[in-house]
């Protein structure tokens, strides 16, 4: 039973409580979480309340209603991401047991660069980049939606190349480039309804919008990021040291 | 002028464009950003798609609108913050130039303890801990809640002490513990209108949830938190390395 806090609404408590059970395994992948009368039952709540806890449940993205039959926890729940670690989308994805899949929506060479800000430092490219944007798909699900602007005096020809794979492997198997490093500034935001079409989805979700500076050696810029991960899908990891 | 992508919708590309200038500081506080009648012109749209460019740059927080005046650059901007640096909100907020403020709503001690997942590993604190609820306010607006359940093994008594202050300073000086890292798992999410009130906004907006866990040494569990940060106002930097 929740110890109940005044001040916090007591659906969210209770929400709180029953996705913590399916973060920690208690309750697995395909399993039924309680339904509303056990809810009602268990924490002594009105059926208002017990509707909004499964919807609160079901919003966050950790499980699916099956009309007739309950509430599920998802097979594939949530995607761990390290946020300090440099890791390909594709190895990600495989890692978590998923098929990753690119689709290339557009490629446009920007003959003036681009800049970006991130920690309140700002970032130019100032010769012509190779802009792309790409949906990022796993199990045909859409995660993430990216803007890559890509240094074309380090990657020559880019345009040319295959661009519905992993970037990093481009620039190291092709270009011969280290990554030294990426600056990433991390936001939560509501995704704007119009973009819905492309995660397929057809009511609001938050997002993890990413502004990022990828760099080939110490002030070296070789691509700027604007990335919008889907919320609901995904989690980052981080450690914080003294 | 934007090089727009067919694929993105237009008012989305304007906002980033404009949003942009905020960010690296072109457009400073209080400046005045491009009225809908500019952005008509400027980047050759209708009003309808205008009106949603300076929707959207509001509702993501960069904005305020003055009735008949137009919309200016707000003064406190963003809170940006280090997800790898451990750092109090108090400290936090006193380099954004900004004075902090804690209103404790809650404490309560729960003899079962307290256990979380981050990243797909659970932590538990098996003995009893002191749950307290907080806001933590800058310049009179919450900039997030937060809950944290404490070991009262580690710090008996802490239920009488000022809970209104750091407490990673109440840690150090009083208990004389040493924190040594924070595992911590962000997901952003849209914030339940029920919360609305602590925040004093009356729409919605996003969220970044923090599950975290803070060590005081190898394996040892000082504290577990779940915290809701304001997704308009907080930025979060991180440096990814391979």
């Amino acid at each position: 039973m929740v110890t109940q806090s005044d001040f916090l609404p007591k659906y969210y408590q209770i929400s709180s409580e029953i996705t913590e059970m399916i973060r920690s395994g208690e309750l697995r992948p395909g399993a039924r979480i309680p339904s509303e009368n056990d809810i009602i039952r268990h924490y002594e709540v009105s059926n208002t309340t017990a509707r909004k806890v499964l919807h609160e449940i079901e919003r966050a993205g950790w499980v699916t209603k099956i009309k007739g039959k309950g509430t599920f926890v998802k097979s594939s729940g949530f995607i761990n991401r390290s946020a300090t670690k440099i890791l390909s989308f594709t190895k990600n994805m495989r890692q978590a047991g998923l098929v990753p899949k690119t689709r290339l929506l557009d490629k446009r060479i920007i003959e003036s660069g681009k800049h970006t800000t991130v920690s309140g430092r700002t970032y130019a490219i100032k010769h012509p980049v190779c802009r792309i944007t790409r949906l990022r798909q796993a199990d045909d699900t859409t995660m993430m939606i990216e803007e890559r602007y890509i240094s074309m005096d380090f990657c020559p020809g880019i345009e040319k190349e295959n661009l519905e794979g992993s970037l990093y492997d481009l620039y190291m198997d092709h270009y011969k480039l280290q990554i030294s490093q990426i600056d990433q500034s991390l936001q939560a935001i509501i995704i704007p309804d119009e973009l819905n079409t492309h995660f397929h989805v057809n009511h609001t979700i938050p997002g993890l919008q990413v502004h990022g500076v990828t760099f080939c050696g110490r002030e070296l810029v070789l691509e700027i990021e604007d990335s919008i991960y889907r919320g609901d899908r995904y989690h980052f990891t981080v450690q914080a040291t003294p």
